[in-house]
């Protein structure tokens, strides 16, 4: 196994520039940290350019070592290249709170749009994340899509990075399953979706029916908005049906990832519903 | 209007200590930051015993300096106690990442127990949050349970602290609707519960039934445990029903806050559906 010990060395300056989303746009790599991110991206059968491992955490004798090392002994069996970085480095790739000593460089999937926007009648649904800001949220809205059994995510321009390491961790796994584009503006968005035979329903306070009353089970489009702001007027303008969630309490409103997770499981409810 | 100006006033002292759960619990006060919680928790008739803003901000010429100036001119015609801190004290008590000037401190209100539960037919309904640890998720929770008409919630021991700034945060102004009641353990919860002639519904994936077949409108308690474990097996042995969230995908759970948010809204689906 490799081994850096320096700051300097090219390929660790390489993996601190993949903090970035725009190194992570432009090189179409990204980082999957823990045992159970690189599992994931394993299983769902992407790349794995390289594991990335805490040589001072391997070497502790502590009880996170001893599993650090059976991991690693594990992929090196499989052919994986591992390379150990100095512990201070590591810390300075790492973003979990409680590092497991491990992080993945990963090739990003590429998705083509008309596969995933699918075809009329393909009975697929499909996520519409306009402008979602919280990287968290948005790991929470693919996991939860992943879930209910959506096809696919649309990301428009201004939304969080789908690569952030806080949304790959809220999504557990699920950003490796789940088709993800991002298309630029909602016209375009509107133009695809159109073609691609999905029924445009986008949340709304305005709206006048409330989402049991709507047809979800298949061929839609789900539009979530902004976390303070909702969906932008030319979504809600061009929408083939607004719809809204009851609110029953005082309260103003639920977060965004709570109000999608409603929306997109109404559509396994009526699945569900003979 | 005081102005304080050195870490060492008894006062600001005091204000420190409230970051910490047990000052909050033993002294019944808790802190409330920003514009909109503060308020949220007047208009919920909550007591403020006094809002801190900070001076230097105030004094800055700066649009939200002047946002400040008009928010505190209205609280002092309301009669509130303002002081001002000195903006490197103030920093220190702020846990937002921009912060607006402006903290209050509040008296919690003060829920009880019976009141809470309630009595047999009542038809109200109770969330159960057993070990739910990340302060953001309870948060949520309480915000969700509160828009979807949920009576109060019953928090065991080992849940993250309702009062703290980053569950008050994700709330956003619902813990201050809705009652929130702690209790030991999950022998006494079952107990109470019982008495207050609730159907117990605990959430696991080992259950037969899913909840679209369950009838959750009234009379219920749910109970949604511990993020990364589930609820005890206390609870579980003892639940009158286990329900489960039917999976599509190829994901092995939801988000605890989104599972909730599913089950919590099957009941006001289940209102509105004829």
């Amino acid at each position: 196994m490799k081994r850096i010990v320096s700051e300097q060395n090219p390929a660790y300056k390489d993996l601190i520039r993949l903090k970035q989303r725009k190194t992570r746009e432009r090189e179409g790599l990204f980082l999957a940290e823990g045992f159970h991110l690189t599992e994931e991206a394993e299983r769902c059968g992407l790349t794995i350019r390289q594991i990335y491992a805490d040589d001072d955490l391997l070497e502790s004798g502590r009880e996170g070592g001893e599993t650090l090392r059976a991991f690693l002994e594990e992929k090196e069996k499989q052919g994986c290249l591992i390379t150990l970085l100095a512990g201070s480095l590591f810390a300075k790739v790492a973003e979990t709170e409680t590092p497991q000593g491990v992080i993945a460089l990963v090739e990003k999937p590429v998705w083509e749009a008309d596969a995933v926007l699918g075809t009329p009648g393909d009975g697929r649904n499909l996520l519409v994340l306009d402008r979602i800001q919280d990287p968290g949220n948005l790991g929470t809205l693919i996991r939860t899509a992943d879930c209910a059994g959506y096809s696919g995510a649309v990301l428009l321009k201004g939304t969080a990075d789908p690569y952030n390491p806080k949304t790959l961790r809220a999504a557990a796994g699920s950003l490796f399953r789940v088709p993800c584009i991002q298309l630029s503006g909602p016209e375009e968005t509107l133009q695809l979706l159109r073609q691609a035979g999905k029924e445009v329903l986008v949340t709304s306070p305005r709206a006048d029916q409330i989402c049991y009353d709507v047809p979800m089970k298949e061929n839609i489009a789900l539009v979530i908005g902004n976390e303070g702001a909702g969906a932008c007027d030319e979504l809600l303008d061009g929408a083939d049906r607004l719809v809204k969630i009851p609110m029953d309490g005082d309260a103003e409103s639920l977060n965004a990832a709570v109000a999608a997770a409603i929306l997109l499981y109404e559509t396994v409810r009526q699945r569900y519903s003979k």
